[in-house]
């Protein structure tokens, strides 16, 4: 079998191995067995580490749905990488996979020993990483929620964060999708949970590489264009929300000024892929939800726990912009020449991530007769695996809901991914060519 | 001088000339003078064959006024071809101008000779076609405006309907903005103003291509193109509009069935880079305005009076997203390669349009404190050179108009002619290649 093929089975397979265990009567605080369109749908979020809800996590599951939601998440963020490549080594397919992780070649995967060292690791930065994350966590939550349910609290969000899961366990009866709005104030929550978030949103290539080499000069050009477009969407993102929201009563507008800092960093990292919020999304100004559905469209680095475009994508698409205005014929960064085929797929997963978005929105807003910036949130937001949301999703029919459960499978597994999967036939292309035809385009 | 440096001075000049024309007292009914911004706008709209407004050309214009607005529409329309081989023969840089027209050498235009037939071709036909609309139009309009105000409505709705340039005459003081909606159901109206549209929003060398050759199998692969993507973006529009408008009572849902159909295909025409409108803008539903934002950033076809990302752009993205899906690694159509130069240009062109129209739509919502998506339907309106409007357009500050002006400006002169322009410098650029460095997309 196909790696692409093993990613898109194998994720579909987690997800419904998932919502049969979360329709099992001892995984709701219930105990009555949950509808299998919102066990789906927990599941699906849960794997695609996205964090959109329809039912509150911390008031409906029981604890043993908890640990489901807890492991699917870890799954579906950190497994990924170390899913694929012992479904590849198993199979005997490196090659196959090597091509679709074409990245590969530069960090020394060429033998199936490079691979073996990569996972290695993302296993030991995964929870070393997440270790730290739940001590400093545990720190604030042992203080509000006594010692066992206090480090519980830490784990969960620690590794929720890392992975970009956008689950919390803060709901309460009256209030059951609060996310972290409490803690809007506190730099230990907001630090940590920040850090986490940035450094899975990075991805493990670029630890492995910043690990190796130290120095940006020598990187290859995937982490360099990672962390110089992450830092572009970050500083962008933390000015644009500053400015839109600083006079907004709902949002920053009560703040202190050093409140409103923090607040809007978190907002800018979070929108990336995270799906946290201390700032309510529905009182956003129009503005800034154009801002925050770029963003989440966009996502986080590939080879990462994110979805969405992914920050190499929009990099390739803006040189190739940036050289064609300018007249030249070919695409370079940093000394390097950026190949018409990986033009061509950044292409490709822009026009299906924007079509998926602008079309579920469409219809959504169509079916359920709600205005159109709500569902392009929510589409955005499962599109990108993010989980912010402005409401609506618990709101929505169960058509709607089958129709974020697909565009979050697309955004994690990957619009590439599955049409390799799909598409991908045993035989070579024909090696015909044809000759060529000028198009005038503009 | 480069041929795209004359383009866009040209361009500039001419708007130029033509707001100087309109602040003369005698421009306006009332003889007194029209403050700079609204005659700059004005100007600029009718060069850019927009049809934005932030006064009604009816009611607020004198017949010279109307003159110098229809004279500036017929420039900057079907003149823009003539203009600027004009401009090419005279400064002898014809090869220069075919590089810019890449398109051109399928047409014989390697000679001047070549050149002046395709703008004799080009003269006659515009001539031709807009006299017959006229005649058509006046039979209407005779009987309800007499003899010769009859026949002058009929001369400017046909010059303004085949250069798309929107404006229209129907405004009267109580309802300055209504465009064609008192003639939704009226047949002989609607079906000249979109055949008018049709043929001039497909370009001088589609018409050409299809005189010589006649077959569309013989057609060169631009004019293959545009004919298929103009079919796709009709019907496709169209059935989008007959179901999101189907049962809304303000605007299809009060109609009888044929008149639905023909409103429909009107809005659907108009929307590609018209202007005019039968039905109520601001009363679409929330989807069609989605549908109308994505239609109007689109376009028309290079070459012709369209402004916008334009239908060969959209279809190189979607040829070159299919071919990536299908894991092959060039791009071909109708059995020609598109080259890897026009797909980068594409990017360009699609890139700078939708940074240019999301960019203007945040900052005018946030400067005029008004809701996104009507901001996003009057920038995508303006750049696309379209001219509809939910009425935002005459109650904007002058900051919002000017950001407007220059957003028709860059819609008509091209995005990328303005690059080549600005960028282009007279030396080659480094022949110096890069070793390719690999990316991971998605
Ligand atoms: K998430
Ligand atoms: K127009």
């Amino acid at each position: 079998m196909h790696a692409a093929m093993v990613i898109a089975v194998g994720f579909a397979l987690i997800i419904l191995a998932g919502a049969l265990l979360l329709m099992l009567p001892c995984a709701a605080k219930s105990g009555r067995a949950t509808p299998f369109i919102d066990a789906l749908f927990t599941a699906t979020s849960a794997t695609c580490v996205t964090g959109l809800v329809t039912v509150s996590t911390a008031v409906h599951w029981s604890l043993f749905g908890k640990c489901v939601i807890l492991l699917l998440i870890q799954i579906g963020g950190l497994g990924f990488m170390s899913v694929m490549t012992a479904a590849s080594l198993l199979l005997r397919r490196t090659i196959t996979l090597r091509e679709r992780m074409v990245i590969g070649a530069g960090f020394g995967l060429d033998s199936s020993g490079g691979i073996v060292r990569l996972m290695r690791r993302v296993l030991v930065g995964t929870f070393l990483f997440e270790g730290v994350g739940a001590g400093l966590l545990s720190i604030r939550f042992v203080q509000q929620f006594g010692l066992l349910r206090g480090v519980g609290m830490g784990v969960f969000h620690a590794i929720s964060a890392f992975c970009n899961g956008g689950f919390d366990l803060m709901g309460t009866p009256d209030d059951p999708f609060c996310s972290l709005v409490h803690y809007a104030g506190d730099p230990l929550v907001n630090l940590t949970i920040m850090a986490l978030i940035v450094l899975g949103g990075l991805g493990f290539f670029v630890w492995s590489d910043v690990w190796d080499h130290r120095r940006f000069r020598r990187l290859s050009l995937h982490s360099k264009l990672v962390l110089a477009m992450s830092g572009v969407l970050l500083g962008g993102g933390f000015v644009l929300t500053l400015l839109f929201e600083w006079s907004n009563p709902a949002t920053l507008g009560g703040m202190s000024v050093p409140h409103r800092l923090l607040a809007a960093a978190f907002q800018t990292v979070t929108l990336r892929t995270a799906g946290f919020n201390t700032i309510d999304q529905s009182a956003l100004t129009d503005p800034s939800q154009a801002v925050a559905c770029v963003l989440m469209l966009i996502g986080g680095s590939p080879g990462s726990t994110a979805g969405g475009l992914k920050t190499v994508t929009v990099a390739v698409l803006a040189l190739s912009a940036v050289s064609a205005l300018r007249g030249r014929t070919s695409v370079t960064a940093f000394g390097r020449t950026i190949e018409p085929r990986s033009i061509m797929n950044a292409v490709a997963l822009t026009v299906v991530g924007v079509t998926i978005i602008l079309g579920g929105a469409c219809t959504i807003s169509f079916i359920e007769n709600v205005p159109m910036n709500l569902c392009l949130f929510e589409t955005a937001s499962a599109f990108g695996t993010v989980g912010l949301t402005m409401s609506l999703t618990p709101a929505l029919s169960a058509v709607s809901h089958i129709m974020l459960i697909v565009m979050m499978y697309f955004g994690r597994v990957g619009v590439l991914t599955f049409g390799v999967a799909v598409f991908l036939r045993r035989r070579e292309p024909p090696k015909l060519t044809f000759p060529s035809g000028n198009v005038m385009i503009g």
